[in-house]
């Protein structure tokens, strides 16, 4: 199936376009898995690892079913190296068991052959030393991309049966800093990127009428995000920046299309780390909690 | 020692600017390896990690004390999953026994806490669930940078040890399609990403009289390389796209500062791939004398 019409019919099921965030770190982790971590291996980096997966592990049984997908940040998990990757891979497989739809958040960018490395990495295979065809160990159906280098560095990633999102306008409060420096031509750099987007995905419509060239533009720009829209018409918007860092739920929604769909909104700590605001021992339950909480919140603005 | 000085230091002992890609491939791996990695592991992910191990231990004996640094391209090794990244740790601490100092290609790039997190992984060292500071398993002297997101993305980059190369003019032909898009107020988005490097490099000048945030400007675009010299006087220029990608000696060079420092110019394949052409069965001395020529080339050209 193509990936934005498996992407659109999770949405239709769940009733969702949420999508967590599961950007573990030391901090999130509750107490008790905490303990236990330091237990079986000490203050180590396996440590990290085992209690980053037995956490996932119960939030993706949390909120299956109740969210539109999953954005495991890969940067939490490569700061643990080896046994962080492993802890990625692990969630990967567990979401893949729940028929969650996955977007790694990876921001991966090169040239040529190097990008297509990329892809094997995490939307595909790799080749082997005797002929044959390694499955990647964490495969995402999605894969965040940063478009600095241009076509060369986008179409590889277009090669299989991923989709990527490409950087456009980000959330941070810097974003304008280059994003919004204006062309000559009257168009700002975030504009421009936005039409590259829109070229890329032209001719790869899935039949929900979305393509597989999405964009990631934060929440926190709404006036931007309805601009972008009408530059890229059929992109999925993954819209990071809704709640902790200041966007509503109206602003998560202004890049939306007019028949409503195209967008989904990420939110990581205030659905991963719900348990400790709520003071809640079951951290899963205090995950779902929140994320229906922010379902309920979107769906009133829809 | 501050990580401009280091690097500096290494040009000066070893009389070359030339920076060793180790970018393994199944491809590249010569027939005996690989042979004895099927033999190993068969048609594995582990095969081709120990492949690449082997491959990279025999590479970095043969160059040091001939290369400024080494620079192993992340993709190479992610796409082979954990193991991948096992054989790039063990590549990484092979480097470091050996004095080579180490520029990571990972062009990674992301927001605030996030990008703290791929500096803790290239970098440094990431916090444990104890309190302990976990080092990085596959620590580098340098990590490539993709600054699209703007100063929110970079300066966390820039707490520790470490420098970076933020990607300005990439080697591949259509690098100019997004960065050589014209302002409004007439530089095009290259020189505008030059000035930003600059401003962030501005106050972190090590003894050499260099700095430790670098910029990637490709041996494709000799003209552009002078202009972006003048935009980022302080910073060390890491050159790809010299040899196979069609940059000569002098084209690489084009970028160098009046003291003759400031660049360090990138080979992989005609290095690492040398035993191939020259039908070599000792494909590290292939290694060394591919190196030997390059320096000469470069030699002329300073």
């Amino acid at each position: 199936m193509h990936v934005a019409d498996r992407l659109q019919q999770s949405i239709d099921r769940t009733g969702s376009i949420a999508v967590v965030g599961l950007d573990p770190r030391p901090g999130l982790i509750p107490p008790a898995l905490r303990r236990e971590a330091l237990a079986r291996h000490g203050d180590t980096r396996l440590a990290v690892a085992w209690a980053f997966t037995a956490f996932n592990r119960g939030l993706l049984r949390a909120v299956a079913g109740a969210c539109a997908a999953v954005k495991p940040q890969v940067a939490c998990y490569e700061a643990y190296g080896t046994p962080g990757l492993q802890a990625l891979e692990d969630t990967l497989s567990e979401a893949a068991r729940l028929g969650v739809p996955v977007i790694v958040d990876g921001k991966r960018n090169d040239i040529g052959s190097t990008a297509e490395h990329y892809a094997q990495a995490w939307l595909g295979a790799a080749p082997g030393l005797g002929g044959g065809v390694l499955p990647a160990g964490a495969r995402g159906d999605w894969l965040t991309v940063n478009a600095y280098l241009g076509s060369d560095g986008v179409k590889p990633f277009l090669g299989g049966a991923g989709g990527i999102f490409v950087l456009v306008k980000t959330s941070n409060p810097g974003s304008g800093e280059f994003q919004g420096l204006k062309l000559a031509d009257g168009f700002a750099n975030m504009e421009a990127m936005a039409q590259l987007v829109a070229t890329w995905g032209a001719t790869r419509l899935g039949a929900c009428g979305l393509n597989d060239v999405g964009a990631v533009v934060g929440a926190t720009w709404p006036a931007e995000a309805q601009r972008l829209r009408q530059l890229m018409p059929d992109s999925v918007f993954l819209v990071p920046g809704y709640g902790a860092q200041g966007g509503s739920a109206a602003d998560a929604l202004a890049g939306r299309r007019r028949d409503g769909r195209g967008v989904v909104v990420n939110s990581s700590r205030a659905i991963i780390g719900a348990w400790e605001k709520a003071k809640a021992e079951d951290w899963a339950a205090a995950a779902r909690a929140a994320l229906d909480a922010m379902n309920a919140d979107l769906g009133k603005a829809r």
